[in-house]
Protein backbone atom coordinates (compact mmCIF):
# COMPACT_ATOMS: atom_id res chain seq x y z
CA UNK A 1 0.00 0.00 0.00
CA UNK A 2 1.12 3.27 -0.83
CA UNK A 3 0.70 7.07 0.78
CA UNK A 4 -1.32 8.79 -1.19
CA UNK A 5 -2.76 12.51 -1.68
CA UNK A 6 -6.12 11.97 0.03
CA UNK A 7 -5.98 10.08 3.42
CA UNK A 8 -8.07 6.35 3.19
CA UNK A 9 -11.79 7.31 3.93
CA UNK A 10 -12.82 4.65 6.60
CA UNK A 11 -15.70 4.16 4.57
CA UNK A 12 -18.09 1.87 6.10
CA UNK A 13 -20.93 -0.68 5.43
CA UNK A 14 -24.21 0.56 3.74
CA UNK A 15 -27.83 -0.95 4.08
CA UNK A 16 -31.21 -0.99 2.51
CA UNK A 17 -33.69 -2.25 4.69
CA UNK A 18 -36.84 -2.79 2.82
CA UNK A 19 -39.54 -1.67 4.96
CA UNK A 20 -42.91 -4.28 4.88
CA UNK A 21 -46.18 -4.02 6.53
CA UNK A 22 -47.53 -0.22 4.76
CA UNK A 23 -51.21 -0.51 4.21
CA UNK A 24 -53.14 0.47 0.50
CA UNK A 25 -52.97 4.80 1.03
CA UNK A 26 -56.16 6.10 -0.24
CA UNK A 27 -56.33 10.21 -0.52
CA UNK A 28 -56.34 11.80 2.86
CA UNK A 29 -53.97 9.50 4.83
CA UNK A 30 -51.08 10.92 6.80
CA UNK A 31 -48.65 8.94 5.00
CA UNK A 32 -46.04 9.97 7.90
CA UNK A 33 -48.24 7.97 10.55
CA UNK A 34 -48.34 5.22 8.49
CA UNK A 35 -44.60 4.92 8.05
CA UNK A 36 -44.54 5.06 11.75
CA UNK A 37 -46.46 2.32 12.44
CA UNK A 38 -44.96 0.54 10.19
CA UNK A 39 -41.89 1.19 11.59
CA UNK A 40 -43.39 0.02 14.97
CA UNK A 41 -44.75 -3.24 14.21
CA UNK A 42 -41.81 -4.37 11.98
CA UNK A 43 -39.46 -3.76 15.34
CA UNK A 44 -37.40 -1.25 12.80
CA UNK A 45 -35.93 2.33 14.35
CA UNK A 46 -34.87 5.13 12.78
CA UNK A 47 -31.50 6.34 13.53
CA UNK A 48 -29.68 9.82 13.19
CA UNK A 49 -28.58 9.92 9.60
CA UNK A 50 -31.20 7.62 7.81
CA UNK A 51 -31.85 8.52 4.48
CA UNK A 52 -35.96 6.91 4.48
CA UNK A 53 -37.03 6.44 0.56
CA UNK A 54 -40.49 6.37 -0.61
CA UNK A 55 -42.31 5.80 -3.54
CA UNK A 56 -44.20 8.72 -5.77
CA UNK A 57 -46.99 6.49 -6.22
CA UNK A 58 -47.83 6.77 -2.24
CA UNK A 59 -46.97 10.11 -2.20
CA UNK A 60 -49.19 11.15 -4.90
CA UNK A 61 -52.36 9.18 -3.34
CA UNK A 62 -52.18 10.02 -0.17
CA UNK A 63 -51.94 13.79 -1.18
CA UNK A 64 -55.33 12.72 -3.61
CA UNK A 65 -53.05 13.23 -6.99
CA UNK A 66 -55.27 10.37 -8.49
CA UNK A 67 -57.53 11.18 -11.16
CA UNK A 68 -60.68 8.66 -12.26
CA UNK A 69 -59.74 8.42 -16.15
CA UNK A 70 -63.47 8.37 -17.41
CA UNK A 71 -63.95 12.04 -15.64
CA UNK A 72 -60.66 12.56 -18.23
CA UNK A 73 -61.75 14.11 -22.00
CA UNK A 74 -59.05 14.19 -24.05
CA UNK A 75 -58.22 17.40 -26.20
CA UNK A 76 -57.58 17.73 -30.18
CA UNK A 77 -54.12 17.62 -29.49
CA UNK A 78 -54.18 14.71 -27.25
CA UNK A 79 -56.09 12.93 -29.76
CA UNK A 80 -53.74 13.33 -32.78
CA UNK A 81 -50.53 12.43 -30.08
CA UNK A 82 -52.70 9.64 -28.78
CA UNK A 83 -53.41 8.00 -32.31
CA UNK A 84 -50.08 8.28 -33.59
CA UNK A 85 -48.63 6.81 -30.80
CA UNK A 86 -51.47 3.88 -29.57
CA UNK A 87 -51.80 5.33 -26.45
CA UNK A 88 -55.20 6.21 -24.12
CA UNK A 89 -56.29 9.86 -25.39
CA UNK A 90 -56.94 10.80 -21.60
CA UNK A 91 -53.51 9.84 -20.40
CA UNK A 92 -51.91 11.70 -23.03
CA UNK A 93 -53.83 14.53 -22.24
CA UNK A 94 -53.09 14.54 -18.77
CA UNK A 95 -49.82 14.26 -19.76
CA UNK A 96 -49.89 17.03 -21.63
CA UNK A 97 -51.69 18.98 -18.44
CA UNK A 98 -48.77 18.10 -16.27
CA UNK A 99 -46.02 19.34 -19.14
CA UNK A 100 -44.49 22.14 -19.88
CA UNK A 101 -43.55 20.46 -23.79
CA UNK A 102 -43.59 17.33 -25.54
CA UNK A 103 -39.70 16.46 -25.50
CA UNK A 104 -40.31 14.03 -27.93
CA UNK A 105 -42.54 11.58 -29.44
CA UNK A 106 -42.69 8.17 -31.05
CA UNK A 107 -42.07 4.63 -30.93
CA UNK A 108 -45.09 4.45 -28.34
CA UNK A 109 -43.89 6.80 -26.17
CA UNK A 110 -44.34 10.73 -25.11
CA UNK A 111 -41.30 12.25 -23.11
CA UNK A 112 -42.28 15.73 -21.74
CA UNK A 113 -41.22 18.34 -19.60
CA UNK A 114 -43.15 18.27 -16.05
CA UNK A 115 -43.93 21.48 -15.09
CA UNK A 116 -41.50 20.90 -12.28
CA UNK A 117 -38.87 20.42 -15.02
CA UNK A 118 -38.35 16.64 -14.88
CA UNK A 119 -37.96 15.08 -18.41
CA UNK A 120 -39.76 11.85 -18.65
CA UNK A 121 -42.71 9.68 -20.14
CA UNK A 122 -45.78 10.78 -19.76
CA UNK A 123 -45.46 13.21 -17.25
CA UNK A 124 -44.37 10.55 -14.29
CA UNK A 125 -48.07 9.39 -14.75
CA UNK A 126 -48.96 5.92 -14.78
CA UNK A 127 -51.64 2.97 -14.34
CA UNK A 128 -49.68 0.63 -12.29
CA UNK A 129 -50.08 0.17 -8.21
CA UNK A 130 -53.49 2.06 -8.54
CA UNK A 131 -56.73 1.44 -8.19
CA UNK A 132 -58.57 -0.02 -11.47
CA UNK A 133 -60.00 3.01 -13.62
CA UNK A 134 -57.84 5.69 -12.08
CA UNK A 135 -54.00 7.11 -13.10
CA UNK A 136 -51.68 8.86 -10.58
CA UNK A 137 -49.99 12.08 -11.05
CA UNK A 138 -46.63 13.04 -9.78
CA UNK A 139 -46.83 15.48 -6.53
CA UNK A 140 -47.12 19.28 -6.97
CA UNK A 141 -44.18 19.94 -5.04
CA UNK A 142 -42.34 16.82 -4.37
CA UNK A 143 -39.73 18.61 -2.73
CA UNK A 144 -42.17 20.03 -0.30
CA UNK A 145 -43.67 16.33 0.21
CA UNK A 146 -40.71 14.83 1.01
CA UNK A 147 -39.81 17.96 3.71
CA UNK A 148 -43.25 17.61 5.21
CA UNK A 149 -42.78 13.67 5.87
CA UNK A 150 -39.94 14.83 7.14
CA UNK A 151 -40.51 16.52 9.43
CA UNK A 152 -43.45 14.72 10.65
CA UNK A 153 -41.06 11.53 10.75
CA UNK A 154 -38.54 13.22 12.82
CA UNK A 155 -41.06 14.69 15.15
CA UNK A 156 -42.74 11.09 16.14
CA UNK A 157 -39.70 9.49 16.19
CA UNK A 158 -36.91 12.15 17.52
CA UNK A 159 -34.17 11.50 14.58
CA UNK A 160 -32.13 13.27 12.53
CA UNK A 161 -33.05 12.16 9.08
CA UNK A 162 -33.49 12.57 5.31
CA UNK A 163 -36.41 12.00 2.71
CA UNK A 164 -35.84 11.13 -0.61
CA UNK A 165 -39.29 10.70 -2.87
CA UNK A 166 -38.76 8.64 -5.97
CA UNK A 167 -39.94 7.47 -9.19
CA UNK A 168 -39.08 5.13 -12.10
CA UNK A 169 -37.29 6.49 -15.12
CA UNK A 170 -36.23 5.38 -18.20
CA UNK A 171 -33.17 6.86 -19.81
CA UNK A 172 -31.72 7.61 -23.39
CA UNK A 173 -29.91 5.07 -25.07
CA UNK A 174 -30.31 2.19 -22.20
CA UNK A 175 -32.52 -0.11 -22.11
CA UNK A 176 -34.71 -0.76 -18.85
CA UNK A 177 -35.29 1.45 -15.83
CA UNK A 178 -33.81 2.97 -12.48
CA UNK A 179 -35.89 4.81 -9.36
CA UNK A 180 -34.26 8.31 -9.04
CA UNK A 181 -35.12 11.03 -6.97
CA UNK A 182 -37.99 13.73 -7.94
CA UNK A 183 -38.08 14.98 -4.42
CA UNK A 184 -35.87 15.50 -0.87
CA UNK A 185 -35.26 17.17 2.09
CA UNK A 186 -32.74 17.01 4.63
CA UNK A 187 -30.10 15.56 1.83
CA UNK A 188 -28.40 17.78 -0.76
CA UNK A 189 -29.12 16.13 -3.83
CA UNK A 190 -25.61 15.92 -5.46
CA UNK A 191 -21.87 16.28 -3.68
CA UNK A 192 -19.62 18.42 -5.25
CA UNK A 193 -15.97 17.26 -5.40
CA UNK A 194 -14.90 19.53 -8.25
CA UNK A 195 -11.64 21.23 -6.91
CA UNK A 196 -10.73 18.10 -4.90
CA UNK A 197 -7.45 15.72 -5.32
CA UNK A 198 -7.91 12.11 -6.08
CA UNK A 199 -5.33 9.66 -4.40
CA UNK A 200 -2.96 10.42 -7.57
CA UNK A 201 -2.95 14.34 -7.30
CA UNK A 202 -5.31 14.89 -10.13
CA UNK A 203 -7.81 17.79 -9.54
CA UNK A 204 -11.37 16.75 -10.25
CA UNK A 205 -13.23 18.64 -12.63
CA UNK A 206 -16.64 18.03 -13.15
CA UNK A 207 -17.38 15.40 -10.56
CA UNK A 208 -20.54 16.14 -9.09
CA UNK A 209 -21.78 12.27 -7.96
CA UNK A 210 -26.01 12.57 -7.77
CA UNK A 211 -26.34 10.82 -4.29
CA UNK A 212 -30.04 11.35 -4.18
CA UNK A 213 -30.54 9.35 -7.48
CA UNK A 214 -27.49 6.64 -6.51
CA UNK A 215 -29.54 6.11 -2.93
CA UNK A 216 -33.25 6.06 -5.08
CA UNK A 217 -31.87 3.59 -7.16
CA UNK A 218 -30.35 1.25 -3.86
CA UNK A 219 -33.66 1.48 -2.26
CA UNK A 220 -35.22 0.42 -5.84
CA UNK A 221 -33.42 -3.06 -5.55
CA UNK A 222 -35.57 -3.92 -2.32
CA UNK A 223 -38.60 -2.51 -3.03
CA UNK A 224 -39.67 -4.18 -6.40
CA UNK A 225 -42.57 -3.40 -8.56
CA UNK A 226 -44.83 -6.54 -7.52
CA UNK A 227 -44.26 -6.85 -3.93
CA UNK A 228 -46.20 -3.65 -2.08
CA UNK A 229 -42.77 -2.25 -0.34
CA UNK A 230 -42.85 1.25 -1.05
CA UNK A 231 -40.59 2.78 1.52
CA UNK A 232 -36.74 1.51 2.96
CA UNK A 233 -34.64 2.44 4.68
CA UNK A 234 -30.96 3.31 3.69
CA UNK A 235 -28.35 3.40 6.42
CA UNK A 236 -24.88 4.34 5.87
CA UNK A 237 -25.07 6.78 3.35
CA UNK A 238 -22.84 9.84 3.76
CA UNK A 239 -24.19 12.77 2.85
CA UNK A 240 -24.18 16.64 3.46
CA UNK A 241 -27.70 17.78 5.02
CA UNK A 242 -29.19 20.24 3.00
CA UNK A 243 -32.73 21.67 1.28
CA UNK A 244 -31.72 21.93 -2.43
CA UNK A 245 -34.26 19.56 -2.94
CA UNK A 246 -34.53 17.23 -6.03
CA UNK A 247 -34.97 20.64 -7.71
CA UNK A 248 -31.17 20.90 -7.53
CA UNK A 249 -30.88 17.89 -9.81
CA UNK A 250 -32.43 19.68 -12.95
CA UNK A 251 -29.65 20.37 -15.43
CA UNK A 252 -30.30 24.49 -16.38
CA UNK A 253 -31.74 24.76 -19.63
CA UNK A 254 -28.99 26.88 -20.79
CA UNK A 255 -26.46 23.86 -20.13
CA UNK A 256 -28.14 21.10 -21.50
CA UNK A 257 -27.41 19.44 -24.79
CA UNK A 258 -30.03 17.39 -24.81
CA UNK A 259 -33.59 19.80 -25.16
CA UNK B 1 -53.49 -5.28 5.39
CA UNK B 2 -55.29 -6.64 1.81
CA UNK B 3 -54.80 -9.41 0.02
CA UNK B 4 -53.05 -8.89 -3.56
CA UNK B 5 -53.26 -10.41 -6.44
CA UNK B 6 -49.22 -11.59 -6.04
CA UNK B 7 -48.07 -12.86 -2.55
CA UNK B 8 -46.10 -10.17 -0.55
CA UNK B 9 -42.49 -10.95 -1.49
CA UNK B 10 -40.26 -11.29 1.53
CA UNK B 11 -37.73 -8.70 0.78
CA UNK B 12 -34.84 -8.80 2.72
CA UNK B 13 -31.62 -6.63 3.39
CA UNK B 14 -29.41 -5.09 0.87
CA UNK B 15 -25.68 -4.82 1.94
CA UNK B 16 -22.90 -2.81 0.29
CA UNK B 17 -19.86 -3.44 1.70
CA UNK B 18 -16.60 -1.41 0.83
CA UNK B 19 -13.52 -3.76 0.13
CA UNK B 20 -10.36 -1.89 1.25
CA UNK B 21 -6.69 -2.13 0.70
CA UNK B 22 -6.70 -3.05 -3.01
CA UNK B 23 -3.15 -1.76 -4.14
CA UNK B 24 -2.63 1.01 -7.51
CA UNK B 25 -3.24 -1.56 -10.56
CA UNK B 26 -0.34 -1.31 -12.41
CA UNK B 27 -0.98 -3.10 -16.70
CA UNK B 28 -0.41 -6.68 -16.64
CA UNK B 29 -1.21 -7.05 -12.66
CA UNK B 30 -3.82 -10.06 -11.91
CA UNK B 31 -6.67 -8.15 -10.86
CA UNK B 32 -8.54 -10.90 -10.00
CA UNK B 33 -5.56 -12.03 -7.47
CA UNK B 34 -5.60 -8.81 -6.51
CA UNK B 35 -8.93 -8.64 -5.20
CA UNK B 36 -8.81 -12.05 -3.85
CA UNK B 37 -5.93 -11.32 -2.01
CA UNK B 38 -7.77 -8.27 -0.19
CA UNK B 39 -10.53 -10.08 0.49
CA UNK B 40 -8.28 -12.64 2.69
CA UNK B 41 -6.83 -9.43 3.94
CA UNK B 42 -9.65 -7.85 5.34
CA UNK B 43 -11.49 -10.78 6.56
CA UNK B 44 -14.07 -10.79 4.27
CA UNK B 45 -15.76 -14.00 2.76
CA UNK B 46 -17.36 -14.08 -0.57
CA UNK B 47 -21.14 -15.60 -0.71
CA UNK B 48 -23.02 -17.57 -3.09
CA UNK B 49 -25.20 -14.55 -5.18
CA UNK B 50 -22.88 -11.91 -4.32
CA UNK B 51 -22.26 -9.16 -6.92
CA UNK B 52 -18.35 -7.94 -6.87
CA UNK B 53 -18.67 -4.11 -8.58
CA UNK B 54 -15.27 -2.90 -10.16
CA UNK B 55 -14.62 0.32 -11.16
CA UNK B 56 -13.42 0.50 -14.48
CA UNK B 57 -10.25 2.15 -14.16
CA UNK B 58 -8.75 -0.44 -12.48
CA UNK B 59 -9.83 -3.10 -15.23
CA UNK B 60 -8.74 -0.78 -17.37
CA UNK B 61 -5.20 -0.19 -16.24
CA UNK B 62 -5.07 -3.90 -15.53
CA UNK B 63 -5.64 -4.74 -18.97
CA UNK B 64 -3.26 -2.12 -20.30
CA UNK B 65 -5.93 0.81 -21.36
CA UNK B 66 -3.71 3.35 -20.56
CA UNK B 67 -2.33 6.02 -22.84
CA UNK B 68 0.70 8.78 -22.60
CA UNK B 69 -0.92 11.89 -23.70
CA UNK B 70 2.53 13.61 -24.95
CA UNK B 71 2.61 10.66 -27.68
CA UNK B 72 -0.91 11.41 -28.89
CA UNK B 73 -1.07 13.31 -31.93
CA UNK B 74 -4.13 15.04 -32.37
CA UNK B 75 -5.57 15.79 -36.03
CA UNK B 76 -7.21 18.26 -37.52
CA UNK B 77 -10.45 16.94 -36.27
CA UNK B 78 -9.60 16.72 -32.76
CA UNK B 79 -7.79 20.05 -32.78
CA UNK B 80 -10.69 21.64 -34.10
CA UNK B 81 -13.30 20.51 -31.76
CA UNK B 82 -10.97 20.95 -29.13
CA UNK B 83 -10.58 24.24 -29.67
CA UNK B 84 -14.52 25.05 -30.01
CA UNK B 85 -14.66 23.22 -26.38
CA UNK B 86 -11.86 24.26 -24.51
CA UNK B 87 -10.54 21.04 -24.48
CA UNK B 88 -7.23 18.98 -24.89
CA UNK B 89 -7.16 18.14 -28.49
CA UNK B 90 -4.61 15.20 -27.69
CA UNK B 91 -7.51 13.71 -24.89
CA UNK B 92 -10.51 14.64 -27.62
CA UNK B 93 -8.41 12.70 -30.39
CA UNK B 94 -8.67 9.27 -28.39
CA UNK B 95 -12.33 10.15 -27.64
CA UNK B 96 -12.77 10.39 -31.25
CA UNK B 97 -10.49 7.35 -31.79
CA UNK B 98 -12.49 5.18 -29.59
CA UNK B 99 -16.15 6.27 -30.67
CA UNK B 100 -18.17 5.77 -33.46
CA UNK B 101 -19.69 8.89 -33.80
CA UNK B 102 -20.06 12.27 -31.93
CA UNK B 103 -23.38 12.91 -30.50
CA UNK B 104 -23.23 16.22 -29.01
CA UNK B 105 -20.60 19.06 -28.73
CA UNK B 106 -20.92 22.15 -26.75
CA UNK B 107 -20.69 23.60 -23.56
CA UNK B 108 -17.37 22.13 -23.21
CA UNK B 109 -18.37 18.86 -23.54
CA UNK B 110 -18.25 16.11 -26.12
CA UNK B 111 -20.75 13.40 -25.96
CA UNK B 112 -19.69 10.28 -28.05
CA UNK B 113 -21.16 6.68 -28.56
CA UNK B 114 -18.10 4.57 -28.00
CA UNK B 115 -17.36 1.54 -30.04
CA UNK B 116 -19.41 -0.41 -27.75
CA UNK B 117 -22.38 1.64 -28.38
CA UNK B 118 -22.23 3.59 -24.89
CA UNK B 119 -23.14 7.07 -25.03
CA UNK B 120 -21.27 8.98 -22.28
CA UNK B 121 -19.05 11.73 -22.13
CA UNK B 122 -15.28 11.97 -23.83
CA UNK B 123 -15.84 8.07 -24.96
CA UNK B 124 -15.70 7.18 -20.99
CA UNK B 125 -12.03 8.61 -21.53
CA UNK B 126 -10.63 10.46 -18.11
CA UNK B 127 -7.61 11.62 -16.20
CA UNK B 128 -8.62 10.80 -12.95
CA UNK B 129 -7.63 8.40 -10.72
CA UNK B 130 -4.54 7.66 -13.56
CA UNK B 131 -0.73 8.50 -13.27
CA UNK B 132 0.02 11.80 -14.16
CA UNK B 133 0.15 12.31 -18.17
CA UNK B 134 -1.88 9.44 -18.55
CA UNK B 135 -5.39 8.98 -19.37
CA UNK B 136 -7.41 5.54 -19.07
CA UNK B 137 -9.56 4.04 -21.97
CA UNK B 138 -12.33 1.77 -21.06
CA UNK B 139 -11.57 -1.88 -21.41
CA UNK B 140 -12.09 -2.97 -25.12
CA UNK B 141 -14.80 -5.62 -24.29
CA UNK B 142 -15.85 -4.83 -20.75
CA UNK B 143 -18.63 -7.68 -20.75
CA UNK B 144 -15.73 -10.02 -21.16
CA UNK B 145 -13.50 -8.30 -18.35
CA UNK B 146 -16.69 -8.82 -15.95
CA UNK B 147 -16.20 -12.81 -16.75
CA UNK B 148 -13.14 -13.55 -16.97
CA UNK B 149 -12.86 -11.70 -13.53
CA UNK B 150 -15.86 -13.57 -12.15
CA UNK B 151 -14.32 -16.67 -13.53
CA UNK B 152 -11.23 -16.35 -11.71
CA UNK B 153 -12.78 -15.10 -8.50
CA UNK B 154 -15.27 -17.53 -8.69
CA UNK B 155 -12.37 -20.39 -8.97
CA UNK B 156 -10.16 -19.05 -6.03
CA UNK B 157 -13.08 -18.31 -3.47
CA UNK B 158 -15.28 -21.65 -4.71
CA UNK B 159 -18.18 -19.54 -5.06
CA UNK B 160 -20.84 -18.43 -7.72
CA UNK B 161 -20.98 -14.98 -7.83
CA UNK B 162 -21.82 -12.21 -10.64
CA UNK B 163 -19.70 -9.26 -11.44
CA UNK B 164 -20.19 -5.61 -12.67
CA UNK B 165 -17.60 -3.03 -13.77
CA UNK B 166 -18.76 0.17 -13.65
CA UNK B 167 -18.15 3.75 -15.34
CA UNK B 168 -19.37 7.04 -13.41
CA UNK B 169 -21.54 8.46 -16.52
CA UNK B 170 -23.50 11.68 -16.65
CA UNK B 171 -27.69 12.08 -17.72
CA UNK B 172 -29.29 14.39 -19.66
CA UNK B 173 -31.42 16.80 -18.31
CA UNK B 174 -29.83 16.12 -14.85
CA UNK B 175 -26.59 17.50 -12.74
CA UNK B 176 -24.33 15.00 -11.25
CA UNK B 177 -23.45 11.68 -12.65
CA UNK B 178 -24.22 8.26 -11.31
CA UNK B 179 -22.54 4.83 -11.70
CA UNK B 180 -23.58 2.63 -14.12
CA UNK B 181 -22.44 -1.02 -15.55
CA UNK B 182 -20.23 -0.75 -18.70
CA UNK B 183 -19.63 -4.75 -18.40
CA UNK B 184 -21.40 -7.43 -16.43
CA UNK B 185 -21.54 -11.51 -16.12
CA UNK B 186 -23.11 -13.71 -14.24
CA UNK B 187 -26.24 -11.49 -13.47
CA UNK B 188 -28.81 -10.46 -16.55
CA UNK B 189 -28.51 -6.45 -16.47
CA UNK B 190 -31.76 -6.07 -16.21
CA UNK B 191 -35.38 -8.30 -15.16
CA UNK B 192 -38.27 -7.54 -17.19
CA UNK B 193 -41.41 -7.26 -14.96
CA UNK B 194 -43.91 -7.17 -18.27
CA UNK B 195 -46.93 -9.18 -18.40
CA UNK B 196 -46.63 -9.43 -14.07
CA UNK B 197 -49.77 -8.47 -12.24
CA UNK B 198 -48.90 -5.88 -9.49
CA UNK B 199 -50.87 -6.10 -6.72
CA UNK B 200 -53.50 -4.42 -7.63
CA UNK B 201 -54.24 -6.59 -10.75
CA UNK B 202 -52.76 -4.06 -13.44
CA UNK B 203 -50.61 -6.34 -15.92
CA UNK B 204 -46.99 -4.19 -15.99
CA UNK B 205 -46.34 -3.55 -19.57
CA UNK B 206 -42.38 -1.57 -19.90
CA UNK B 207 -41.28 -2.15 -16.52
CA UNK B 208 -37.79 -3.63 -16.58
CA UNK B 209 -35.79 -2.53 -13.49
CA UNK B 210 -32.08 -1.64 -14.56
CA UNK B 211 -30.88 -3.95 -12.00
CA UNK B 212 -27.29 -4.09 -12.86
CA UNK B 213 -27.01 -0.07 -12.79
CA UNK B 214 -28.61 0.34 -9.77
CA UNK B 215 -26.31 -1.96 -8.21
CA UNK B 216 -23.67 -0.02 -9.83
CA UNK B 217 -24.90 3.22 -8.43
CA UNK B 218 -25.56 1.72 -4.96
CA UNK B 219 -21.53 0.38 -4.82
CA UNK B 220 -20.65 4.16 -6.02
CA UNK B 221 -21.87 5.30 -2.68
CA UNK B 222 -19.53 3.25 -0.66
CA UNK B 223 -16.55 3.81 -2.83
CA UNK B 224 -16.37 7.68 -3.62
CA UNK B 225 -13.92 9.00 -6.02
CA UNK B 226 -11.60 10.14 -3.43
CA UNK B 227 -10.82 6.93 -1.08
CA UNK B 228 -8.96 4.45 -3.36
CA UNK B 229 -12.17 1.86 -2.91
CA UNK B 230 -12.41 0.32 -6.33
CA UNK B 231 -14.35 -2.51 -5.29
CA UNK B 232 -17.54 -3.18 -3.58
CA UNK B 233 -19.69 -6.10 -2.45
CA UNK B 234 -23.44 -5.99 -3.06
CA UNK B 235 -24.90 -8.83 -0.69
CA UNK B 236 -28.64 -9.60 -1.15
CA UNK B 237 -29.43 -8.52 -4.70
CA UNK B 238 -32.51 -10.63 -6.35
CA UNK B 239 -30.99 -11.12 -9.85
CA UNK B 240 -31.51 -13.10 -12.66
CA UNK B 241 -27.97 -15.34 -13.23
CA UNK B 242 -27.43 -14.62 -17.45
CA UNK B 243 -24.71 -13.89 -19.55
CA UNK B 244 -26.57 -11.08 -21.83
CA UNK B 245 -23.85 -8.57 -20.59
CA UNK B 246 -24.14 -4.84 -19.92
CA UNK B 247 -24.35 -5.02 -24.36
CA UNK B 248 -28.02 -5.96 -23.28
CA UNK B 249 -28.41 -2.57 -21.50
CA UNK B 250 -27.42 -0.74 -24.87
CA UNK B 251 -30.63 0.64 -26.61
CA UNK B 252 -31.65 -0.67 -30.46
CA UNK B 253 -31.13 2.39 -32.12
CA UNK B 254 -33.86 1.84 -34.15
CA UNK B 255 -36.00 2.76 -31.03
CA UNK B 256 -33.44 5.22 -29.81
CA UNK B 257 -35.36 8.60 -29.31
CA UNK B 258 -32.67 10.49 -28.46
CA UNK B 259 -30.22 9.42 -30.86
Amino acid sequence: MQSSAVPRASQSALSVLPLAGIKRVKPGDDLAAEIVAALRRSGTSLRDGDVLVVTQKIVSKSEGRLVRLDKVKAGVRAASIAKELGKDPRVIELALQESRRVVRKGQGILITETHHGFVCANSGIDMSNVEKGYVALLPVDPDASARRLREAVERATRTHIAVIVTDTFGRPWRNGQTDVAIGCSGIEPTENLSGKKDPYGYVLRVTQPAVADEVAGAAELVMGKLSMVPVAIVRGVKYTRGESGAKGLILDPRLDLFR
